[in-house]
């Protein structure tokens, strides 16, 4: 992939802190070189087994370079490949030969892990080899694996290390070796899909396509009958780690109750379900597999159209980190787990590969600015595995069944998947901006970057987006390339403006891009002028939780209100329909510059018959973007706000 | 006590279906003569462990008269201790003699388990006899003795069966030996209160005081350091049958924090916090303790102020079954147990012959005709554990989080505590109409009843409550007796008029009643008009989920609208503030008459920025008695309706 140079302040805030503090700090963890506080996702109680990472440790105990037990949960090794992932894509943005040793370090450490046939799982390996691949519905081990392929290829393609890809290849041969449709493998498929997707990368890579017809085998295998998950459960003997010793759970939570063509509705574990979709568009691009597409495209639509909060989060319930049925969105009990919302921006790149729309660039855009990187402190070292849309300090402290809805980030977990996927994102994000087909360039972020493509053709764009609507795109090239530029025309811009070359020019737009074909040299300017109103957004009225509320968004942004700049009782607070939402550049508030949105609003002034019809005082309302609550002062948040007349 | 035949027809339907329908069905259930399906209370998956009640049969093991292992919960004596109460109570309002000889059989059964020194608890003496007493925060061998000694105190009352007291005395005589302040002895008190208020009821009953003074101990104790639960927790070999191998609950939630005088909030489990509460208030009164009394009339405001639903129901969380914190009142995600909608009328009652004052009948009303018959269906043979005030079925069958949100009433549950419970409250409604001092008679209840006082003064209370508000109260007595009636007019009665011998008379209230003092004969004729208008309750603002709703209520019935009534999507409904709203007697929907409301509403039309401006339809809203609710086609439900202006 050619290089893409990221100059956006925004993002390369981002990149920066995964940089110099995520990576650093995350390293301190999983090596057991920092003395940091452990939180579990779904509880205020630490477990008491899950005190420290170990997973580096784990590593070296595997490979014979240390001695004692394994600790923390089965897909504790995946918690090092998505660090190792996320230092690849630094590395590829910006050398640092401190980084590269140390991540060569471990790249041999997981060599030497490595079981000659190319097994790696230290669980498995420390305390239970007798039992792998026994057990997959629950044991993570194609996870795990899946994970280090995905890391293996990244770091490979950044820093040439072979070794990184060797490791990757021999991890997939071991799989194919024992799954597979022929006499005497497993016909079997992940427990938590994520393999089906580095399979398809790996065959991307190194243009095996044994390896997604292997993804492919485990697609078409899953939910079928006889069920694998049930005859390996059935034969299992369950170790004191097992999280299901009380039984398996249901089919549907494991995205196992049909073949995943008959599915029609996102169902079960939400992070699970949309890695199983990543995986299946991907593998439908490489075997030309209609059928597979369509469902997924299917259940993009659902998830999209249904079950997505305005934050781009899915998960509605925390029983489970699940799907639950159309337009049951709460706000004050959901899961929307980061990692659900990574996986969202993976699924919408792969079906921009696949099919370019503007409906996927902007899902992937309501992600990157909302749900994903909410979950991470502005200080890079704290972190939500949930991401609420409203809060209430007391009821998370007092209420058992909103436990999991932090008010603070903490700064670890014992279930620790989110910070280091959200590395791993932020660190990519490079990869987003653009696709390609044979005639034309897609453009899907309006990140400033400099990118030069393989036809001779370096495109520029400048601005100083979110906060700014007006974008200007240069190019460069050796001599003038004659190509069609598709620029993504948000979904949310109401009255969009452009120029080429100083003249304005109407913007038509096809499935939501505006198409530029013509001769690009450096002679060619483009000015685009999105429209960056606040804007009151309201909900399908089958949301009952948001019946009579609007959230505020600016461009791709969402904004809440925080106790912080609101005061106490956040419900009693309504902004009228008519109310003007004003804009103001805020450089002081948080360590980064953003723009907030202020606003006349009301506050009730006491029991009333009908809603909000009277006012004690007519306090200003002041929203942030959602991305930056719970950086300050701990206290009540929310997105949706009652809308008075 | 002097008897009171109650002749009103609201709850001489309901007597009746305890005497001919729950009665003989508990009876079928208890003996496992019926085949019934059983339902957990907290989850859609039944308890494989729990396919029948046994609860008979774990008593006949345990005598010797069958052989077998236990079976159910560790409270399942519990039962048929609960369903000997209310046999106890209906036979004192109507002889049965078949009844009565399978009652007396049923006595005759429980002393033939009962160990020479007194022990009762059929698990501990099937399963594990080693381990008497030794848990007691998780056992519930107190729990079972308090509910065996208040129906055998109920029993002999009513039946004058020696034996059934003979046995209660012996039970409380054991536990006595056990526990106390002396060396050798247990310094312990219940894991589930309930002990404490049966000891009371004992004292009163033998005039043996020492069993308020185990009771008061027993209150004493609770929450103290070195903690008694901790001691045994600590020393507890716990067998499979353990709730909390995984460890002990908090102290909370077993009222076991602070000593109980130091409690300021109600906290944990919802029916221990108020089964503590009535043990509390009637030691107080026995033993004259201040101290104690205050920090029970402490808690019941924080209860009744700030912790109840308008329908009486109390414990807002499923986890725990418990309270959580003040004002946190969501209405589909509640507990809102049966048991403790029970549990309030009994701390109502007993602070009501401790104290009277208006303020106890009216919560005892608003749950005597909300919150604790919505857990029986109209057919007397179907129960609700959890009443809640807003329900989507969806959201019942696909929101694990929300599993405990029946929809339509079971048949029976594992744990089976509600159904007994509000059989026994219902057959004892008589008891609950009038308390008596020195100079006063007091009327808690507008029950059409006729009740013989031991002065010589015999009244009747003629109406068709809660239906209508206009009562009549007429008088016998062999010779004029001059005394005071102190008539409660509930709090909601805006325009209460009355007539003393046909002359209007002005209604002056003190502490909520209404004092008459007079001669009272039979040329005495007193007539009551309380204000039936269909009224809007508001929620104080800091009920979150109540903010800009209002609920409808008629006298002391709360109301709701059902799918049944007015179609789906109940939250697209509005009332207007200005609605009429229109009364209508309904013989023909239920199988009992009721009052119902009819409004002119309105239905949200679309997405809309402002909430419920704008009307497709404009329908006419119908409003059902609260506790009818599911008796028909199962179907959406809501308390709390949309006001608009």
């Amino acid at each position: 992939m050619s290089k893409t140079t990221v100059t956006d302040p925004f993002w390369q805030g981002y990149r920066q802190l995964v940089r110099e503090r995520m990576i650093p700090y995350q390293w301190s963890v999983i090596s057991d070189e920092a003395d940091v506080h452990i939180e579990t996702e779904n509880d205020n109680t630490p477990i008491a087994a899950i005190e420290h990472s170990h997973a580096i440790q784990n590593l070296k105990i595997a490979a014979g370079q240390a001695t004692g037990d394994f600790y923390g949960f089965w897909f504790q090794d995946s918690d090092v490949y998505k660090w190792l992932e996320a230092v690849a894509y630094t590395l590829a943005d910006e050398p640092d030969a401190a980084l590269q040793a140390k991540a060569d370090g471990v790249i041999a450490l997981i060599a030497a892990a490595q079981e000659p046939d190319g097994y790696l799982d230290t669980y498995f390996q420390i305390r239970a080899p007798q039992r792998k691949f026994q057990h997959v519905s629950e044991s993570h081990e194609l996870y795990c694996m899946g994970h280090y392929i995905e890391a293996g290829i990244a770091y490979h393609a950044a820093t040439g290390n072979e070794q990184a890809l060797t490791i990757a290849v021999k991890m997939a041969d071991c799989i194919d070796a024992h799954f597979g449709p022929e006499a005497g493998k497993l016909h079997g498929y992940p427990g938590h899909p994520e393999l089906e997707l580095a399979l398809a990368k790996l065959a991307d890579v190194t243009g095996a396509t044994k390896y997604s017809q292997l993804a492919k085998y485990m697609l078409d295998q899953r939910g079928t009958q006889p069920n694998f998950f049930a005859q390996q459960a059935k034969a299992a003997t369950h170790s004191g780690d097992s999280y299901w010793a009380g039984g398996e759970p249901a089919a549907a939570y494991l995205q196992n109750r049909v073949p995943v063509r008959d599915l029609d509705h996102a169902e079960g574990h939400a992070v699970r379900m949309v890695y199983l979709l990543v995986g299946m568009v991907h593998v439908a691009r490489q075997t030309g597999d209609a059928s597979l597409l369509d469902a997924a495209k299917r259940l993009w639509q659902d998830i999209t159209q249904k079950q997505m909060y305005v934050t781009g989060g899915v998960g509605a319930t925390s029983a489970g980190e699940a799907f639950t049925f159309d337009y049951d969105l709460p706000n004050d009990t959901m899961y929307c787990e980061t990692c659900a919302s990574c996986a969202m921006a993976f699924l919408a790149k792969q079906l921009l590969l696949t099919e370019p729309k503007g409906e996927y660039g902007d899902v992937l855009e309501r992600e990157l600015y909302n749900g994903t990187i909410s979950g991470m402190a502005l200080d890079g070292e704290h972190f939500f595995y949930v991401n609420p849309l409203a809060v209430n300090p007391e009821a998370s402290a007092k209420d058992p069944t909103k436990s999991h809805v932090k008010v603070t980030r903490p700064a670890w977990f014992g279930c620790a998947c989110c910070p280091p996927n959200l590395a791993r994102l932020v660190a990519s994000v490079d990869q987003y901006i653009y696709t390609e087909s044979a005639d034309t360039i897609y453009n899907h972020l309006f990140i400033g970057s400099t990118r030069q493509f393989a036809n001779g053709l370096t495109i520029t764009i400048d601005g100083n987006y979110p906060w700014s609507g007006d974008l200007t795109y240069t190019f460069a090239a050796e001599q003038p390339v004659a190509t069609t530029l598709a620029i993504r025309i948000p979904a949310w811009s109401q009255h969009t403006t452009a120029t080429i070359n100083g003249t304005a020019v109407p913007i038509q737009t096809e499935d939501g891009f505006w198409r530029i074909t013509r001769q690009f040299d450096a002679t060619t300017k483009i000015t685009l002028h999105l429209d960056m109103a606040p804007r009151r957004v309201v909900a399908d009225p089958r949301i009952t939780a948001d019946l009579g509320k609007v959230s505020v968004m600016r461009g791709p942004v969402v904004y809440c209100l925080e106790q912080a700049d609101n005061g106490p009782h956040l419900p009693w607070l309504s902004l009228p329909t008519s109310a003007p939402l004003t804009t103001q550049v805020d450089t002081t508030t948080f360590s980064v510059p953003v723009t907030t949105i202020t606003a006349p609003g009301n506050r009730l002034a006491g029991p009333q018959a009908a809603p909000y019809t009277a006012t004690a005082s007519a306090p200003t309302l002041t929203f942030i973007p959602y991305f930056a609550w719970a950086n300050r002062t701990p206290g009540e948040m929310q997105v949706w706000v009652t809308a008075n007349a």
